[in-house]
């Protein structure tokens, strides 16, 4: 499958810095007293990441790299790659090595691994609840403080498509810019005027006079905010392709199939980032 | 009320770093290039972050800073400090100001915001659960990497207490310490001769064979990991005040009075930090 | 004019690090010793930032950010704003304040101002040149490492349009790309599997043959690489409007223009990031 | 020849931060999405990196260390040395490895490697010109923000010296310092009276009058501003060896031989860092 | 012995920024100029670490990780590891490798090696001055800046134990908190009704009467400042076991054991991590 | 007194990061924990930094930034600027505001001031047992990790001058690079062969046969190293001004006298940096 090989991990000189704040925190200036006092420098130990839960997995990098930060003489096998659907008991890597150094990594990877997992899976229950429909979902950019780059790629591990990575990789005009501009067509021509050619447009809309009024500055994508099923396929109908469309507001498991039936191209949300639970993850020496 | 007086939140010089970290995920290179493409520079706006359901509040400091970090022109006043409880509709705070700077750290305002006041509110419902009871609510190390102080914080704002900071504060010997050092005794000797005197010792118990072992060390604090409410109930008993008793496990807002009934000191979650839910606040202009 | 309103230089946020950077790289350890040995502390100073040559104008935000992280007394009057074009002798802008001050920053000052107005120099040369026609002049990442988000915005300060800030904000498939995945349909299948909505997908030709091809995938942009202006005209009529075409190599002040009639929509230039010359300006007392 | 061995690159510890800063302002948040989504993961490539046109080589460090930091496993193998001169055509390194790390590492390698390689022939130019006469060439401190190290290196690589590399590293005192200071004797008796005895002096004149006042300073260095061949030829007689002679203003390939012939030591060019353009270098697979 | 094994030295993660940012100190913009030019690349050297007068000695990894940091290349063999004590004379470690390396780190690896072996040598002579007391020596927060990490650690090599690592890991109240809170009691009171069950509370006292007045809110440590050698006794029968005392004010070789005869458990002394003189270690080729 | 008035502290911009660095190290995550938890919001509070022992001030800025860092409405008023002689119960500067930045600054702030302090106080000790002679006292390289630019000022502070601030900013050639190169005419032939015109030239030797060789070089300075009185002596005979004489080894406040009458120009020592006592200063409130 062309898909998973494709998912690839954020680059390590991009984790690292992540990672190595995270130990910090963690660590802070004594270190870990527990296992420094408790535990023969010598001692080797072996350990296995397991799911306690059912889930899809994301992060694997994270946790290899808070050992090996610690020390490099740490072993790392994956057995249920970034991707993977695990059942509750599934073996997801073995670590091997120093015991200080995998007892002081434990939680900061165990955090890292539980939540992205966490946004991964809940990412897939949303792309499962669409299977065979069109309409992709999409993240938004109500990530965590900090760890959007992890969370833009748990979503794509779970099966999903990322929206924007900032404010600055397109643009997305809201109901505010319009407001400021003088209306849609008098923003759309700022816009133009100085974007350059390689920056989609976005336009969000709350009704389908407004879907018109976007439609007429041919934007690459329309957001529709909030409309019920009904005036989505309505949306969609009216459209005739003229735009990407991308659906959002009240996305959950529930009503996500219906959404994805009236048509819509992309349906965004913003939960599997903000309000995503942890997979129940665990290491067992 | 002492309590919200003495809640005081992380200094400046630390939030300063996290919230620009935050900002600069978001702004990337170019920046937000729809508001500066569609707002006039000279453009004033108003605005009010508002509670869309009930919640406990957490976290302005880093919305206020991000906006201050933007442009210092930008006005905040508060409304419902961090630490109270709103319901849906309530004002939090008062955003007045340059539109553009606005605009542009709404999100990122909104990011911190959101999280941080779930954390408070799930905090808040399991003290609220053990209201009468002695026992009081305290958060772990499973915490969102680079946003420790922040959740540590909003757990206070919740009516939480605060379990340690890092690795690097107290001693916390557990199943795998107690292995590598040979017993009880002799993991708690080591820590004994060569710890200060201004660190606590907590040993982590599953039986009360175990726990009668642990008293003999005389340690500051037992952990009660996974034991039912019969167990912690002949626990306590056993104990008779030699030790502060933590329970930890399946602590729900269902289960948590039972568990705060039983006579132990402290019940800490893991979950109020990692699956908290983010709250759902608005921007309105 | 709307578009000068609109470029707006990058935020305080971005543009101090990069200063404080520039700074610390000139004090060194130990500052600058000689007007701290031999300028009394209090004495003040009065100088002018003069063109010495004809240019544009860019950078202004660094030379203000030089003084006033050096000392916050420092003012900084501007006369001829971002984007002006000024002759020899005209005055940029007037600084004030302590004259320790204003000497340690000049140097650092100048070097921001010079570069950056030799930016949009160069590129208002090439803008200057194609005055009527629709080819808009637009930058690459062939940019001075570390010195991009300032030599994009200098780009725009000499009218010319932004291509991508990095290799994240949008694809472009070129020859090796295409050799790797196994022709330009199975790499452009690739892109749109995985890629999201909001991302735009350029793809590089040598060839009308290449062109063809890379038109059936619909592309956004097409980049027409060394063509003569023979081949250009008929990529122009064979692409009917299909896709935005740029075309890159051989750029300069004499062939652009020629270019430009051929039809394409954009004209790409690394030598106005890579290769243009400082403007002169002086630091007048 | 000893000169060319012991013309070091700077440490790998002063390298990587400014070669990781480039990288990260090339791949953003998101990383190389063409190549990641367009090259399978093992695919291995071969690259040469080769001069379109003549010059001198500089700055191979950083070409490597941005694969390196990219990939350790991507090879680097050196033809043309920091300081060689090359024809067009001319193989300068090989690159070897993952296609992707390659790829991904290719513009911030060669946007400084042609930087770089342009400072160094535009130097070696100046050098060459002089070929015969005792007179060094010489840097300033006119650099591009945030690349002094790599250009003063630059500089020795084509066959020019180094002169101060920051402001605390020796006294120069100017006209506005004597002004302030209230005339040469006074600005220099300031001096002496703090500086220890491992810096150097040197005072900026701009007539034979001026020559004269500063010498009975003694000075290690004299800078002649702006003064024609004559008035040189008459400062290098006035001085009788008291100071080293350093000669600036209008120093062009043209000219720079006429003021050698004066007799001076050392002559300094700005142009040589703010203005050289980037040598064209390519990678060819 | 124990002891000796469980005093682990701070992890390479905390380590390395700090001698990272050591040897940028030392090595400025140009590095080290001498060697670079005057050895020839190749060069070979073999040196050894050798007290010069007798010690205990710390901070080995500090001198290792600075040759590591410039070249990794050179190897490093430990004769006298931390906390063993030298006379003069004695190796303390062997360098080998590349010859700049080693003469660009010596005065780094140093600066560290005398400084921190003068930290553990003067709390040796404190610890060796109680021998056979029960009283423990600790240090306090009266680092030097930027040196903390390190300056904890050198004083557990030299047998004495760490007090608070920071404001965050234990609370001491003090003359200026019992005043503002309005007596011990009150202050007392605030610190329970907020802190967690984690973290330990001293309370400082000048006098018996204070003492008895801090017995009765039950604190982990009392601090004895100040009191004659009476005095202390008193306190310790006073106190009955009720409270950890630790004792202060006047702690010299001289009178450090007539401290410990007074019962106390702990005395801590500022002068052994601020006014310790470096112990005296050399280099030879 | 011109000395006073240009003895510069160093930059805010370069003060400001270390000072930072060293809060951020004793506030760890948590913060002041104790005055957070004791002290009302609103208290006041005014303190004296107070001498207890006689000195020379030096680091006032770095106290005076920690509290601005915590708290801008800290005031901060200084008795005796930094170089001012003190005697037991001076008071240095008063400060006034918050109670809680004042208390949590306290340390921070008397960790530098005492620290640099006693720096200035142990180098005007060597400084005035010289009055009258014309040598003058150098410091060395032989600082604290992380605190070169605070020592090399506290040193000035105290009447002394700057040796080199690091590796790059002059040469001295010691033994091993002499015979790296193969003796001291090859060693200077290849420093003068690559090195600019801006940087001075130092040769340590050991015997007067050594200066011979040196000084036939025409060096800028000649390091004496362990010479007795005698020798320094016939080296000044010797010398008859060909190049400055700086003195090293064995300099105490009872040799130093001795030394600088043999007629050198400079004395340096690395104790006043390496192991000079702090100052004892109080916060008295």
């Amino acid at each position: 499958m062309i898909a998973l090989e494709f998912t690839r991990p954020p680059l390590p000189l991009l984790v690292e810095p992540l990672v190595r704040h995270a130990l910090e925190e963690d660590l802070g200036r004594a270190g870990d007293v527990t296992s420094d006092l408790t535990i023969p420098a010598g001692t080797e130990a072996k350990a296995k990441f397991v799911a306690r839960k059912p889930g899809t997995i994301a992060g694997l990098i994270a946790a290899e790299t808070a050992f090996r930060l610690l020390d490099p003489a740490v072993g790392f096998t994956v057995s249920a790659p970034d991707g993977s659907k695990v059942t509750a008991g599934s073996v997801i890597a073995d670590v091997t090595g120093p015991a200080r150094a995998i007892l002081s990594g434990e939680r900061v990877a165990l955090n890292f691994l539980g939540h992205l997992s966490g946004v991964a899976t809940a990412t897939a229950a949303l792309v499962d609840a669409v299977t065979g429909a069109k309409a992709r979902i999409t993240c938004t950019r109500k990530t965590l403080p900090g760890l959007r780059i992890f969370q833009k790629y748990a979503v794509r591990c779970g099966g999903g498509f990322n929206h924007r990575f900032g404010l600055d990789d397109a643009v997305l005009i809201k109901d505010n810019h319009i407001a400021a501009a003088g209306g849609i067509a008098k923003a759309c021509a700022r816009v133009r005027e100085r974007l350059g050619h390689m920056a989609k447009m976005e336009i969000e809309v709350d009704t389908l006079a407004q879907l018109e009024e976007a439609l007429a500055q041919k934007p690459d994508v329309v957001l529709l905010d909030n409309m019920d099923l009904e005036t989505l396929k309505r949306a969609v109908t009216l459209t005739k392709g003229r735009a990407v469309l991308e659906a959002s507001g009240n996305v959950t498991v529930a009503t996500v199939r219906g959404i994805a039936e009236t048509g819509v191209d992309y349906i965004s949300s913003g939960a599997i980032t903000h309000s995503a639970p942890s997979l129940d993850i665990g290491l067992d020496f």
